[in-house]
């Protein structure tokens, strides 16, 4: 077998290799039995046959009495048939019709005579009233076809049909090795430098939800005799091992190398992004998968290439995934060489399903969690423009985002906590934000693209909020103005103050080193206009290109030391226990479209707005002035 | 609480009612901490906040060096900036960015001189190449809702963000108590009168596929207070107990009043068939449900109450499931008090979706594992007449019922092995079959409901085989009449054949207990024929009357000692042990419309037909000829 080192191979015909090989050397399930009552869920290895008949014998299906019923021939209104003590038997629903009888009267058309003789005063048809022996089920007779995932009733059908036992697919058992000097085991206090090793942790949680279990093997350090014992220990135990490789460049070529001396590598580089670096390696009938470092490349090779074999293990063909029609927000560039994998939120405004790119950073796992869909963009295609019509493989029930609130805009943490309240209020109600700025929640609505925008705009010619903004965007109105929340705007700054920085002014001094928001948020419009204000040339702050999307993320690079001052919320400055200039009180608003405005989603938005829990919880965050969140302050 | 003693209640209302009045006494979710790891598919019982940021160091994105970018201000082509050694430190991607530096120059851009020292031709923007802390998660954001199911990536955005352990919803432990004098754990030979006890493993793998756990307690007999310490210790360990009565009638009373003593019944009686004899028991907040004791009545009811009260636990809006239309094949009569629960097999044949009312005995546990679909007749309907259009939930995956050849006709055991052979061969094609005898076949077909239909039609006249009647009931064509096997038709007799029987004349004789095949049916065709050829009375013949619907359960009776002698084919006397009186050998073939041919299912088919595997695994039955299956024998 030839070793293609690093190829671009297309992921379709190289999946199909892969398998094709596989299974030539012979990689097919493994089965075991287990008792009937476990096996819930489970696949059948073969088709299971009734061992006895259900009902096991003839049950009288009433309460009355058991008769021959030859010996009522003939009875009728005025003849009727008297039976003597021993020709009958007193039966009730379900107990077994003694020998030699053949029907049951109800116990209604029996009348008793004193002496213990009944009469009957209409024939019997033989077996009336009687469950005929395999009414449900016959002896010999085929339970379950082969490869067929066990019900819970067809557990009752087996137990019914006498198996007590049944021969079923194990599970798949994938070995996890984590790699890399720089890994360490799941920590809430890492040092600079270490890499948490969450990945082992994801796969095995995706493996149990296709079907296979795992071993997670312990981190093993870039020394290439420790690998190579690691995956011979975990090929002997496992039936697939997974090498999931450190981020550092060359580490692949490594993980390859050593795979290659133990078994063979199909393909080292697969033409997808994320996930290129991936090794199709084996040794003899199991695939040794080697997985790039990076959670999202690790994630979608795991989906690509892990998921149809542990198919092929289930005996399950692909089931076809759901897709769904959406409307892209925002361009999409692609390599041509790659297919992509583009993770995107997803919501229902209007008519329109939109589906918004999240950050493409393969180190950002958080995308994957809040990915409702993929896109996928085939070879040879450059992209998608903003406004295509694209097919979004669907990662959340459509349902569900049907029932999700959209909210582009500007940030403020109490959108988290809306969130929540909105799901604790109506679990089948769902929220999912974008931090775009305000600008870009404006234009988002104007697109038709969102539910809500969070908006602080402040209207540099008299200092007045939003309404400016609204107007000149909004020309034809359409919106309303929702009151939210005052909210604290100031500098942020290290516990202490250990610069002493009293003052806007400050922001220019020698070595001091600022960190923004992006441009369009309304923090960056502020301290842009204050700076205008004050004469203060911002060319002279350092750092005031650095640009981050969210009030937390600017007190991060407080807290961490890489950064001395900051614009930002109270909320978020109490949030990581930083000092707080304070510098104005600002109105946080939601801004409302009228296509939205009846939506149930934006009822209980509103009527969460207006409870008393929110005004509780959103103060115990700091920094905030509630009057009367909810009511509407303007419809334009 | 009043006690409404055998109530005719709705449903609907008697959930509300139920579901209030035990929140009402405090039903509420229980929670409990556990490793994030092992917490996937789990519910969080509150929103979950980051510990740490992701990353929670600034990282090198690039191999190179890190540098203070503001030494490099002023670089260009011409006029390159040289950094001494103590001013740059070299990185791995991944590599933290050492305490000072705020740029990173990739190693391509880096010129590096003999003395150690490099040089830069361009200036390095702050912050470019370094990933900065909190890109992936900001401490302090929240990471997931209340009341979300955790998912992989999810796993990994805690572990990412420094959560070790993440507080759930515990699952709800329902207790499940199996009673009743005759009941008897599983068992391959149980007693006449027995009853198998098999509910307990259905409702415990229902639950678990709610997100329920279970336990089993031991089978208690019909007395009060054995019942009673039962109840009591369940209620103590468990989050709800469900009191499965057995089957006798009255014993729900039984059920009801020890329910009562130790916490209240809500309502005993539900106007839902099967199913009516449900108590919505409870003790404080704790739901004690009793179920009847017929296995489909058991299961409707835990559906139709247990699972909303999952639900609730799980706090989960009850989500509502797939329905689809559908066309009725047969008529379905309902009682007007009742909501009524019919199961229904279904198929797509054509541009229909049919769906076909199962055998509706409430003991048929088979029923629910071959049903496709519920068809829910409302409260106040008769029910609704063959070809209505009516809307059915679904049980399987409307994909599946694409796929699915629909089978109706003719019984032979070989129609499970077809199945068993068409879903190995594809894992995605199935086969559902419904035996209803030849006649009922070619009128399915006519209808334009099936796929297939299995035939075995004498011409009286001529002794051929199926052509006369094909010729009759399709007068236009339209249908292929397809190849399948020659099978030995006979009488089917106890072991040793006791009776000394010789020939059909011989059914007529004094004390001979006859089992015969339903009208319709090839076999009842033909021992009508052969009794009226040979001039026998067959109102001579003892049980002529007494109809079963397939060989196997003809031979079941015989085997049982209730019947002295039945018609059918050789594998079904081989399969019980039975003596065989041969008669004749017949053919039985497929009959397939012009509609159905060029479906990929029929196509599988044939080449299932044609496949020595066939051959091998039909022989194997015995009684069989086969010289051409799969060969089309005539087109009409």
């Amino acid at each position: 077998m030839a070793f293609h080192y690093l190829t671009n191979i297309a992921l379709d015909k190289a999946r199909e290799e892969y398998i094709a090989l596989l299974q030539e050397n012979g990689f097919a399930p493994k089965t075991e039995v287990i008792p009937v009552q476990h096996s819930c869920g489970r696949i059948t290895a073969k088709a299971v046959y009734a061992a006895i008949c259900a009902p096991h014998y003839p049950a009288s299906a009433m309460d009355g009495i058991a008769i021959t019923a030859s010996q009522s021939f003939g009875a009728g209104e005025t003849s009727p048939v008297t039976l003597e003590e021993g020709d009958f038997t007193i039966v009730d629903t379900g107990d077994p019709i003694p020998e030699g009888r053949d029907a049951v009267v109800m116990i209604e058309d029996v009348v008793k005579e004193s002496s213990g003789r009944v009469k009957l005063f209409a024939p019997a048809a033989p077996w009336q009233h009687i469950r005929q022996i395999g009414e449900d089920i016959c002896a010999g007779e085929m339970i379950l076809a082969s490869h067929c995932t066990i019900s819970p009733a067809a557990i009752g059908s087996m137990l019914a049909g006498g198996v007590l036992e049944v021969e079923v697919i194990r599970p798949m058992l994938v070995g996890l090795i984590p790699t890399g000097d720089e890994i360490v085991a799941p920590t809430a206090n890492p040092k600079a430098g270490d890499i948490i090793e969450f990945n082992s942790s994801i796969f095995s949680a995706m493996l149990k939800e296709w079907g296979a279990e795992s071993i997670s093997f312990p981190i093993v350090p870039d020394k290439k005799e420790l690998l190579a014992a690691a995956l011979a220990e975990a090929t002997e135990k496992c039936d697939a091992v997974v090498l999931n490789a450190g981020s550092s460049a060359g580490r692949e070529d490594f993980s390859a190398s050593v795979i290659a001396q133990q078994g063979g590598v199909l393909y080292h580089g697969i033409a997808i992004r994320p996930g290129k670096p991936a090794i199709l390696g084996y040794c003899g009938e199991k695939p040794i998968l080697g997985v790039p470092g990076y959670p999202v490349s690790g994630i979608i090779v795991m989906e690509q290439l892990m998921k149809p074999l542990v198919d092929a293990w289930n005996c399950r063909t692909r089931q076809a995934p759901d897709y769904a029609e959406a409307i892209l927000s925002r361009p999409v560039l692609s390599g041509l060489k790659y297919k992509e994998f583009v993770r995107v939120r997803m919501g229902r405004v209007g008519d329109k399903l939109m589906a918004t790119p999240l950050n493409r950073g393969s180190g950002v796992v958080s995308s994957f969690m809040k990915a409702d869909g993929i896109l996928e963009i085939p070879q040879g295609l450059e992209g998608y423009e903003a406004g295509s019509k694209v097919s979004v493989r669907l990662l959340r029930p459509l349902t569900e985002l049907e029932n999700t609130l959209v909210a582009i805009g500007s940030h403020d943490p109490l959108l988290d906590e809306l969130a929540d309240m909105l799901h604790l209020a109506d679990g089948s109600t769902w929220m999912s934000s974008s931090h775009v700025g305000s600008m870009g929640g404006i234009m988002a609505m104007r697109r038709g693209e969102t539910h809500i925008a969070g908006v602080h705009l402040l209207d540099e010619a008299d200092g007045s909020y939003n309404t400016a903004f609204i107007r000149r965007y909004f020309p034809k109105g359409g919106v309303r103005l929702v009151e939210c929340v005052g909210r604290s705007q100031g500098l942020m700054l290290p516990k202490g103050n250990p610069l002493g920085i009293s003052s806007i002014g400050d922001l220019t001094r020698e070595g001091l080193r600022y960190v923004n928001r992006q441009k369009g948020s309304g923090t960056r419009i502020l301290i842009d206009y204050l700076c205008k204000k004050q004469g203060i040339d911002t060319s002279k702050i350092y750092g005031y290109e650095r640009e981050e999307f969210t009030h937390t993320s600017v007190a991060a690079q407080i807290v961490s030391g890489t950064a001395d001052a900051g614009m930002g919320i109270y909320s978020a400055a109490k949030l990581y226990d930083l000092d707080f200039l304070p510098i104005c009180m600002e109105q946080y608003d939601l801004l409302i479209p009228d296509y939205a405005w009846d939506t149930p989603m934006v009822r209980r938005l509103i009527e969460v707005l207006q409870s008393e829990e929110f005004k509780k919880r959103i103060s115990a965050l700091g920094g905030y002035e509630l009057h009367n969140p909810g009511k509407v302050r303007e419809r334009f």
